[in-house]
């Protein structure tokens, strides 16, 4: 959300500047009914206007509440914000109808965040003294809002916390659900620094069609996947909502404190909510808002409330994070910073994420060695020619092929994963080769999470999720 | 709200049908989101048109969502559902312009609830052998929900708990915050019941200039108040909020579980809530709904879940109370029983409640003998007659006179109390004597409250706010 202070020709996006008049129009409405001095209101009446002819300037839309900025006025239906021509990324949906998948340089433009450069991604080597994850080296992590800001303190002997979570939907967890945690268990190696992360199981139940004992089950299970991915019980705590808003009141004051200072019309804005919604559905924003402060958690970080944080996340949360860090300095906490990722495709093409729901369109952390060959012999979308002998002449397509791309996902090493590029485009390789060294990469890789998995018992479970101070140094 | 189960031809009252229609809408929308079979959209759509055409027989509008039944149908602006006519009663505003005060029999058929008959007075004072509180005997206990039930299932040696609460929105408590809980104290007494008191802290912190610190302070001041009443340790919980929910997710598992069973448009309906509104304030009546529920306090009623709540309380907490009971059967627990009172009237008249923030309409309970004195006769409204000749001639006015209200509250005799309103409408007792009277009655009851919370020790507030078992016998 708009970071700048009233100035009206600050550089915002569509999506920023809609936000930000929501919330000028709450603020006027507020001091109309609270019979402020006419001066003050007066001052945000003429704000409120200087921001609705800037949005229509940079727009060439009337700003309407309740209707966010789109391509085309005319299918403004209180619909999620984040529409933009036919890609749709908000918490629930994320689509579009290109083979390539979401058009991620858009994506930065219209929510207002930074590209990853390479000049980032040199200065986290050179901070960290090794190689960039290939998530950075290969835009997998492609956005970001205030990481330069991190390494400044971070150089600076300013330390911070790492905040990322996860939505226990079904116990079936996907190799798209590891993402974030595959990154985030290396930042918290390569910095050295303490990790939270939420299990939103107050919002399933929320939002599915599941009981809360189902919802919480789901989020114990699923963090056995993710302490399987080789956290460090010392710098990690893994929590439930259902359990932890009864175990801390420090974090129940902050998501008050969050409620404070969001109006119906911020989320109606930011989320698509409608008046049909539950008001659970409309308060939950803050508190998946709420980890971002340090004061959420007195037990880990000795009370301190001042600590900077930084979430890895899929880019489809930034929402969240956009409210969060609007509300930030209002509450006198730090705004949390952010790295972005691109969406893991589904098996039949990047038109979409993979669904849990769908047991072919995902590899399940779950599936066997042949579960895995037949699923991406059968179902992975290729981007070769029809036949042997087109593709030998013309060649694939990688950009489309989703072997291909779960390869840049998985596979570390990037020369081998050029050359098969490369032998694919110009058609020496063929489709059954790529979707063979896809094959061989995942197998492993399943299998030995599996292994790892099988030995996380439920004490390390409880250690991992129990309240306690955690190791760091700041 | 509504209790009865689709069918249309149902005595409900034009809030409740207003109410269901709601509720009906959100359905019809819920089951289309949902791709639901035709059939039953199909049903959903023709009890929603049903439940309009009766809308419209009853009330002679047309329902509107977000507008709520009022005399008037051009008066709708999204305001508060309780206006009718000039009274306004809801949990932030009462007013009315009449002397005598709000309508209260209009308000029983407006909210849907019962009166409080001489033949349940009687009845209660068959169970509990011994006479009524003069809180019954006079109607400040004037409205109730099925309180009969509450009766049957207690001669049938099934108890129940109470519930009850405060709003602590500054330090200073007067006369009218006792109305409830002196009742809630004797209600204990006589039908030896376990009590739980709730501070909502978050609600003042939401919705006043105040920081939560202030808030929580003040929860804790007004507790001792509370505690001087003379309440028994042994089966009283008194709690706040911004402290409980963080103690217990079984508080925090029920509001969750309300929350996702009841809508914005709901709240909009009931509590007269805009999109300007903080998201805090929207999901807050699901707050003060879950102590409703044993199962919200699993160590002081052994995780019984099917326990009976009674809550005493001012009819204009109403509100949060129907929407309680419409969600009960829902989440599957017992719907509360409700007793409602009566305003306290302020000292310049019954057309408002008291108010902490006006010292002057208000006798509080830190004032001295001097300041009970001073207060009553300079600011008590009187309705005598302007001239002791006058008054003596055709008599005083007892229903418009706040002297004569307050002895209705605070003065236990029966007959002493007819024998002043006898007296004052002939003209034989003049307005000094009857103030005098009141003077008298109210300053040895302050001076012993006081008495009693100064005895009122820091530990003893810790130990009515640990959660433990209380003693029952259920």
């Amino acid at each position: 959300m708009a970071d700048c202070q009233g100035d009206v020709a600050c550089d915002l996006t569509p999506m920023q500047l809609y936000e930000k008049l929501n919330l000028q129009g709450d603020q006027v409405r507020v001091l109309k009914s609270e019979k402020a001095a006419k001066a003050e209101i007066d001052a945000a009446v003429q704000l409120l206007l200087k921001l609705k002819v800037h949005y229509k300037t940079i727009t060439g839309q009337e700003y309407k509440a309740g209707c966010p900025p789109t391509d085309d006025i005319s299918s403004c239906s209180n619909g999620p914000a984040t529409e933009d021509g036919d890609d749709q990324v908000d918490p629930w949906n994320v689509s579009t109808t290109s083979a390539k998948g979401v058009d991620y340089d858009k994506l930065i433009v219209r929510f207002g965040s930074s590209k990853i450069d390479q000049e980032l991604i040199d200065r986290i080597g050179r901070i960290i003294e090794q190689t960039p994850h290939r998530f950075l080296r290969r835009g997998v992590f492609f956005s970001h809002r205030d990481m330069h800001q991190v390494l400044d303190a971070y150089e600076n002997k300013k330390s911070f916390f790492l905040y990322t979570g996860r939505g226990p939907s079904s116990e079936a967890m996907h190799v798209g659900h590891l993402i974030p945690f595959i990154f985030t268990k290396w930042l918290q190696d390569v910095f050295n620094v303490p990790l939270v992360i939420q299990m939103t199981d107050d919002e399933k139940y929320l939002w599915k069609d599941l009981t809360q004992e189902q919802c919480y089950r789901f989020a114990v299970e699923n963090a056995k996947d993710i302490i399987a991915c080789g956290f460090d019980v010392n710098k990690t705590f893994i929590f439930s909502d259902l359990d932890y808003m009864g175990m801390s009141s420090s974090f129940y004051r902050n998501v008050v404190k969050i409620q404070k200072h969001v109006t119906f019309n911020q989320v109606k804005g930011i989320f698509g909510f409608t008046d049909s919604d539950c008001i659970g559905k409309i308060s939950f924003p803050a508190i998946q808002a709420a980890p971002s402060f340090s004061s959420s958690f007195p037990q880990i970080f000795n009370s301190r409330t001042d600590l900077q944080c930084l979430i890895p996340c899929a880019i489809d949360q930034d929402p969240y994070f956009r409210m969060t860090r609007d509300v930030a300095p209002r509450v006198g906490y730090p705004k949390p910073a952010l790295l972005h990722s691109t969406f893991f495709p589904a098996l039949q093409g990047a038109q979409t994420k993979m669904s849990a729901s769908d047991p072919n369109s995902s590899i399940f952390l779950t599936d066997t060695p042949k579960q895995i060959k037949t699923k991406v012999n059968k179902h992975a979308f290729s981007g070769g020619k029809d036949t042997v002998e087109e593709h030998r002449k013309y060649g694939g397509n990688p950009d489309v092929d989703v072997s291909f791309m779960y390869l840049t996902f998985f596979l570390e090493d990037d020369e081998q994963l050029e050359k098969i590029r490369q032998d694919y485009t110009s058609g020496a390789l063929l489709t059954g080769d790529l979707k063979k060294c896809l094959i061989e990469t995942l197998q492993p890789m399943i299998a030995s999470h599996q292994e790892r998995r099988k030995q996380v018992t439920d004490d390390m479970v409880k250690q991992f999720m129990t309240p306690r101070k955690l190791d760091f140094d700041f």
